[in-house]
């Protein structure tokens, strides 16, 4: 799997002169979108995470796209002038740590390309295709599948295997060559472009070509290229792409969510047993990264599980509570109620303090807990963050600072908060909390995880194992010790996973909170031009879901309204609480503006259909 | 999703005389393989699990077809010589239960196609394809992408919108409507084509035109279409489905195993969540499967969960053995220490019946066990069919009857055998077993299950709960009485799962058990081959997976063997015993003949290069 790419970008492109006098030729557009900009797209997609775009003419244009892709990063070769690719590429080799995929900049590709070469069993490949008549090919010859020689002109070959794409896999060891090379022919080739050191070097590291007679590319080199790329080349990439996408539903259920196709596809990867060194290191990068969403990873620590959000929690109160501990659960809802129920098997010395679902968890809630808290003897507690059966948001940043007044670990159920609102694990004193693949961090079903702050987790080691599977001590410290997962994890998931990570990083937790509040807004105001009722004062809602009252209207029934949406693709959720009578609707996961705007018009004619009046 | 599939094949292929006389169309070959069966091939992958050919001429290749693939069930248009197209339908039409993909017989296609056609949203949708001057092309009209009118005449259409492919995704309504249609000028249109009732019907079923442009495909009607799809058209679609490969590792690791593509990319499906009424009867039809291949689901139910095999065993460990009960554990190797340790988690009454793990599970050892046994007021035996840490098949047929003689419940860990070994749980006296979704069954990892006689599970209703995720009779109790899963299970594991039982009855247990013998006879010649040496004697082998003490030679060590055979792409497993110094190769999973002929070449070349002598 490849992690990283180059992207060379410096040249003037002076054959677009006009086109390219004030911009690099990788910002020439396509729809409204810069070349490079739709390359940038693909290869994060694939999961790279860290693209090095060696720059120079015109190099300001970079640096502003650098700030929109945080997985972006710009090497200036100032003397792009005086120097070919290859004096680009120098620069650029070591700001990467391994093999990477080496692109030029002036490329419109289908996708299906890079997939190709990251899927390839040869560490070095490069892209070719058949026959295109471009003009200006870059012709090459390849014996047993392995390249020879590379031209622009066929009679300095003896065959012509393929056409060079301008993509290609390199490792470590051949970038070095290539670099060494040059080096060692600084005078002589002082215009060497990277293809001539790439061609110099594949003796000693044999390059496969990969080639794909049918791929559909162009290299925008000339005006000709420009039209034909607009008329025939970008409208047949982008079929191609259509193709692979996913049908897409909307989930506006609390978790499973709607996820991008790029992390559906991330699921596709080669068999590997989770022992492989290239797996482990997965798992830790995994843990490492969740943790630094929300906490220090010095001070906390992501411990990976088998499971849904429930096994997370049940790893916590089976895990962390000593048989002399005296644990508080705060229980304002379903989710709560899981928690007291999960104590409960295991017989933990336990109190609940039990508010109604619907009263929003205000002052005279809060006093009320401080006085139980004080008079309690109480060593833990555990509260939810975001309850999912009515969307409120419990008031952490209060209860749990106010938990640490009195010494106690606090324990947070954050499956349906994680990764969808900032949080800040110590600022909150927040000692361990739950969430899950799933939810709002933008993964598949299957895996759960724990952060904990290292200290409290240490101090769960001489609690005796109520159990095995879920024992949160057990699974940190075999793979702690042993660098490697105590049992057969979901592997698939985790690489979807890692591509959610990768997509979440980019966004920021911060804007996907925005993102989601906007929906959110959306929502709000079309209750209440509906005539709707919210279960819960908006002030102490989540954003994230919220529970509406369903209508008093005789030709009203939940399943019709279900079935209703489910026909536009919207699935909504029906409710859970015996005190109201409600259904549910999230907004979470990929959601955009465009499509909770569409979801409270298909709302609107259901309401509109059985004659209910606003 | 489509479940189901009909190909029209009775048509006479007059055009194609000279290769139609003694076959049907779709018999022709490409590349030594008919096309009817590519076509099935696709549609297998695709996840279709029924697939109902009208035959007519030459039907008897069609009958002798379906024998190979089971999912494939023949209907006989006697009268194919007087009724169109329309005729053969009406007679399979009965023979469906919901939507289908409908398909001609003589075509070659990308499967991206019908992969497009299942995810497209609309119900009723035809494939169609840009411009491809095949010759008797049927043209189609359409008004915002819904079909009005097909015609081989261009001048009988306001416009062009695209050519028909011959292939559609169909509603029950809309297949129903076309038998309708059918009937009703039955007098005047005795030679009606499906395609004429498609567009008779599509006022009232709207049916839209998912077109493909650039697709890739043929109608064989003439000797020039042979011509050309030879050359042209085939070598087109191979590569295009090349490109959409997934590179192949060969794991020899115990679990999880080397899986197909196609269980691969059915993970990647439209987001759901699991209490739509399609996942939750995915998963009532899983549990039904998964139970069919071992045992009658009138006597035993199968029960899922999140989670490693390790999970499943505590699943039963934890949930079956009452306070009052007595266990007695059958140690002889890693996993019976696994099962030891999960015992001892829940300070079950356990007694372990300890065996060295070299040793041979023969009459002496079964002699001291029936006096355990007969000692002990055991109401529990637990044991491990397939032992991974030795290879070896511990005699469940003499050890369950055996326990059983003494009323005793037998809980088996069957994890590592469960799908590639035949077994038949009543035969074999199991009340319960353990299995994992990445084993042997070829799924990938993240889901247990446990199958359960039902007259012993229900007895397992009153044992308190020791937990609550991994608990079996709350498990199996919630979605018996709601209909859905109690917990978020991994949705995408058990699409995979799904397409890994599909192939599973295809193969068959038996063929594929046949298949991993060869697999292990090969490997068993080779060891004898190269003077290296196996743990455990042969006739108590598994055939499954070969623990093989390490050489001693001063050059090897396992390191380096593992490396070498991973240059080639192979994944051997280290050792997990004290008592002796092994490696592990399992051969298991989407593994051939072919990859365990290069696996032992590959041993040789490590064992010629360190200079071991045989």
């Amino acid at each position: 799997m490849i992690h990283e790419a180059i992207i060379l970008g410096a040249g003037l492109g002076s054959r677009l002169k006009e086109h390219t006098l004030a911009i690099p030729k990788g910002f020439l557009e396509f729809n409204g979108k810069a070349i490079v900009e739709r390359s940038i797209q693909k290869l994060l997609a694939l999961g790279i995470e860290h693209i090095v775009i060696g720059t120079g003419h015109c190099h300001e244009k970079y640096d502003e796209l650098a700030k929109k892709y945080t997985a972006v990063q710009t090497i200036l070769n100032a003397r792009f002038a005086f120097t070919g690719s290859m004096g680009t590429l120098e620069l650029c080799v070591p700001h990467v740590t391994g093999a990477v995929l080496l692109l030029e900049s002036d490329l419109i590709y289908d996708a299906i390309g890079i997939t190709a070469l990251n899927n390839d069993y040869h560490e070095n490949a490069i892209l070719a295709s058949g026959t295109t008549h471009f003009g200006d090919e870059l012709f090459l010859e390849a014996v047993k599948g392995y390249l020879q020689r590379l031209s622009k002109n066929k009679n300095e070959l003896s065959s012509v295997y393929g056409e060079f794409v301008g993509i290609s896999k390199l490792t470590s060891a051949l970038l070095t060559a290539m670099c060494a090379y040059a080096k060692a022919n600084e005078k002589s080739l002082p215009k060497l472009e990277y293809v001539q050191a790439l061609a110099a070097c594949a003796d000693v590291h044999p390059v496969f070509v990969n080639k794909i007679k049918y791929y559909t590319w162009m290299k925008i080199d000339t005006e000709a290229h420009l039209k034909t790329a607009n008329i025939e080349i970008l409208p047949h990439i982008i079929e191609n792409e259509l193709l692979r996408t996913i049908r897409r539903p909307v989930l506006l259920n609390p978790g499973p969510a709607t996820t991008k196709d790029s992390v559906k596809y991330a699921q596709v990867v080669p068999d590997i047993c989770h022992r492989e060194k290239e797996f482990t290191a997965l798992m830790a990068w995994t843990s490492r990264e969740l943790t630094g969403f929300v906490a220090s990873p010095d001070e906390y620590e992501t411990v990976l599980f088998s499971g849904s959000g429930t096994a997370a929690n049940e790893v916590l109160l089976s895990s962390c509570v000593p048989d002399a501990g005296r644990l508080l659960i705060v229980d304002n809802g379903s989710d709560g109620e899981r928690l007291t129920q999960i104590a409960g098997v295991y017989a933990l010395d336990a109190d609940i303090f039990k508010c109604g679902p619907n009263d929003p968890f205000d002052a005279e809630i809060l006093e009320k807990l401080e006085a139980t808290i004080a008079g309690g003897n109480y060593t833990h507690l555990s509260i939810v963050y975001h309850e999912t059966s009515t969307g409120q948001l419990n008031p952490l940043e209060i209860v749990c600072p106010l938990a640490k007044k009195y010494n106690i670990v606090t324990i947070v159920n954050a499956v349906s908060a994680y990764a969808g609102i900032p949080m800040d694990l110590a600022a909150l004193q927040i000692d361990f909390m739950s969430a899950s693949s799933d939810e709002l961090i933008g993964g598949m079903a299957g895996l759960c995880f724990v952060i904990c702050k290292k200290t409290e987790l240490e101090r769960t080691k001489t609690i005796p194992l109520r159990n095995l599977y879920l024992n949160l001590y057990d699974q940190y410290d075999f793979f702690a010790k042993q660098q490697r997962s105590r049992f057969t994890p979901p592997i698939q998931t985790i690489y979807a996973l890692r591509q959610a990570i990768l997509e979440t990083k980019q966004e920021t937790i911060a804007a996907r909170y925005r993102r989601y509040t906007e929906c959110w807004e959306i929502l709000s105001a079309a209750i209440e031009r509906f005539h709707l009722q919210m279960l819960i004062p908006a002030a102490h809602q989540s954003h994230l879901l919220t529970a509406i009252l369903n209508v008093d209207h005789p030709t009203h029934n939940y399943e019709a309204l279900y079935n209703h949406c489910r026909t536009f693709g919207f699935n909504i959720y029906p409710g859970k609480l015996d005190s109201a009578d409600t259904f549910r609707v999230a907004n979470t996961g990929d959601i955009q503006i465009h499509d909770m705007l569409r979801f409270t018009d298909v709302l609107g004619s259901y309401l509109d259909g059985i004659g209910w009046k606003y």
